[in-house]
């Protein structure tokens, strides 16, 4: 067969198959049939030329088949039983293995997977999500809000459990290290951890309030796996991962840890953009955090709409529904394809990444009330210090989540006036 | 310091720092100036406002240093403290982390990483690299010559060991499972191996030369580890895995695994193309592939040069070149830094996808005789089947080493001559 046989414009995929939503843009001189060929080939039983060792009924059985193709919109349907259950990494070499290499295309993008139930059952989804964090927290009528310890590296450890004390009693739920601090020399993670756990105690104690940490195990998988024991054996309720540098393979271990480990997975997408910030290349933001929800993170980092990072408002927004939601529709126009999540737990999205009070207002619009709004600038950069920063962030998300201007706010809280009278608001 | 004092040009680099050469294209209406600050910044010590928390000392110790620009080639020196050693997820989330999103850049790409020597002494490097498997092999004059067992997906085991047996009583040195094959239900991953490894157990008796099998244990971290110890246990001497689908931590879990376990670590790089196929962003594959020199794989796919997948011949033998050298010069055309590599082994460089036994002079002139020259379809698609396509194989890599020309060696081989009257010859 080569590369020819799979493509068919009349086949109608079922749920026993996964789809993949692609964005094709053949070579130079290289028509969309063959391109799509090629790609439905390479990316199922395929090769560049006839194979004597091919038996009866493994084409029919196993081959991808393109149902659709608009423009540079391309449809794959593959059947299940290519891939092994419960193991994202095969899933991915081979929908998004070497077919991004091919010298018949110019370049492809991955926009979305649709998983099917068989699939979904292969994974365990998260532990927690959206209402087990909410559980966790006892916070159910505004967004969490949270903030990454600032400067991203540096202090030492006293100094990382001082900020991090400051910024809880000001008035912050969460408080998280920096996707680039794991264990260093001027920070050791077990001192750290220790230290900033007993100032997380100290603080729910005076507030009355409960805080929780997320320390970054980032590691080889195993020094991960301790790091997450150390974590729980403190009184520690949260992990976090640097999703993308670490890997599927060893997200999916510390999510098969966490059955026994029960803490809440915190996911940041560190290095996410190198793969889906080209429209044209790669794979979108959207399947990776479906890829994500369904390993089982409980927290995801998606984008802010308004901050520092790159993610328009309705890329936001879509992403959040997909990974919150638990139908999710087909959006033709942006190649999304309909989605049921059956049991897989809703995860939180999280908004960070150039964040100060002005824009919670315009962000809680945006992203509704289910979501963890992160400042490390806009805390740490208050004009009084963290713990006025905190004080200024939480006003600003009780504010915009009981429809109070957030001007009027400020006219009974100085630290949200003073963040406005530096930072601006957000129109 | 916000993202401000990150730029330094009279600044020169030591061996303590760690050094990254990146293209960089800025926003529109951002400056090259603008665009570094934020990237140096951001990837450090700085975030996009003051911090009232930042201490003395901090942004002098640990600040990265753009201490070159030319063009968009962007040159940043990072001190070595930024980073922990030994885990490589938390060097990329500092990196390639966050700044890949930023919006004051277009785009950007990381061309090379200079890894100093202090970071070369916290990964193990390969445990095997090219004397290594030379010495397992008993091959020492020639390139080593492997297939991939086709159709990708889809024979039983049965099936799978017959043709790998096929192949080695041909005249190949290794075969391999394709990277999307790992344990489905057509195929379970015990009983291919139980199978195929008989099947080599008899080749080798039968043509008394060494022979290899290449499992794909790509999976979650601790069932990758499990199916390692299972091929061992069964007498296998290698393991295959999709270092980017899995991920850096689960491969470094891996390679420290490896230690005890003694097998030569084969990687294939499925999906590395989303990543480093745009010229403009994401990061080269010569990054990728000294990455995984360090961590310690003993074999790598760096691309054919001449088959179906991208990658042109002077990239990939610049590739070979940094994973196969000690001492790397500098390339300042490609933005290559330069680089000593310790006592870390050389990585034996893989050649597969889309070849051919006409292919194989071009390739040998090209990359010498450090490589493993795989062949897929050009084995089984032999018009014979897969021992006379083994036979050509093999047949033109030893011709190709003595110099001998393709259709000199064909008067005296007819399965190589009948190969060549398939295929032709690559001038």
């Amino acid at each position: 067969m080569g590369y020819e046989g799979f493509v068919h414009p009349d086949y109608a995929p079922d749920t026993k198959d996964l789809v993949v939503a692609f964005r094709v843009k053949p070579a130079k001189g290289v028509s969309m049939q063959k391109a799509c060929e090629n790609l439905a080939g390479e990316s199922s039983v395929g090769t560049w030329t006839d194979v004597k060792t091919m038996k009866k009924g493994i084409a029919e059985k196993l081959s991808a088949k393109v149902y659709s193709i608009k423009g540079e919109q391309v449809k794959v349907a593959y059947p299940i039983d290519l891939f092994e259950p419960g193991n994202m990494p095969q899933v991915l070499s081979s929908i998004a293995g070497n077919i991004y290499g091919m010298k018949v295309l110019d370049s492809l993008r991955i926009e979305d997977i649709y998983f099917p139930p068989k699939m979904d059952k292969s994974f365990l989804g998260p532990k927690y999500g959206v209402p087990g964090v909410r559980k966790l927290l006892r916070v159910n009528d505004r967004p969490l809000v949270g903030t990454i310890v600032k400067p991203k590296v540096g202090l030492d450890w006293q100094n990382h459990a001082q900020v991090s004390y400051d910024a809880w009693v000001g008035g912050l739920d969460l408080v998280k290290d920096d996707e680039n601090l794991s264990s260093q020399r001027f920070n050791p993670f077990e001192k750290r951890v220790v230290a900033t756990l007993k100032a997380r105690d100290k603080a729910e104690k005076e507030t009355g309030e409960r805080k929780m940490y997320m320390p970054n195990i980032t590691a080889e998988t195993s020094e991960m796996l301790r790091r997450a024991e150390f974590v729980k054996k403190q009184g520690g309720e949260y992990a976090m991962i640097d999703i993308i540098t670490c890997g599927w393979s060893a997200v999916q271990t510390v999510r098969e840890a966490n059955q026994d480990l029960n803490m809440v997975l915190h996911a940041h997408r560190a290095m996410h953009a190198a793969l889906t910030r080209n429209k044209y290349h790669g794979m979108s933001m959207l399947a990776v955090a479906k890829i994500a929800r369904l390993i089982g993170v409980d927290q995801l980092h998606i984008g802010t709409a308004v901050g520092k990072m790159e993610g328009g408002p309705e890329e936001v927004v879509s992403i959040e529904k997909e990974i919150e939601g638990s139908f999710i529709p087909a959006d033709t126009k942006h190649n999304v394809l309909a989605e049921d999540w059956g049991h897989i737990r809703p995860v939180l999205a999280v908004a960070s990444g150039g964040l100060h009070p002005g824009m919670v207002p315009k962000l809680v619009k945006l992203m509704g009330k289910d979501v963890v709004i992160q400042m490390g600038g806009g805390v740490h950069g208050h004009p009084k210090g963290t713990r006025k920063g905190a004080e200024a962030a939480r006003a600003a998300v009780e504010a915009a989540s009981e429809g109070v201007a957030l001007n009027e706010a400020a006219k009974k809280n100085k630290a949200l006036a003073e963040a406005i009278g530096l930072w601006g608001v957000l129109k």
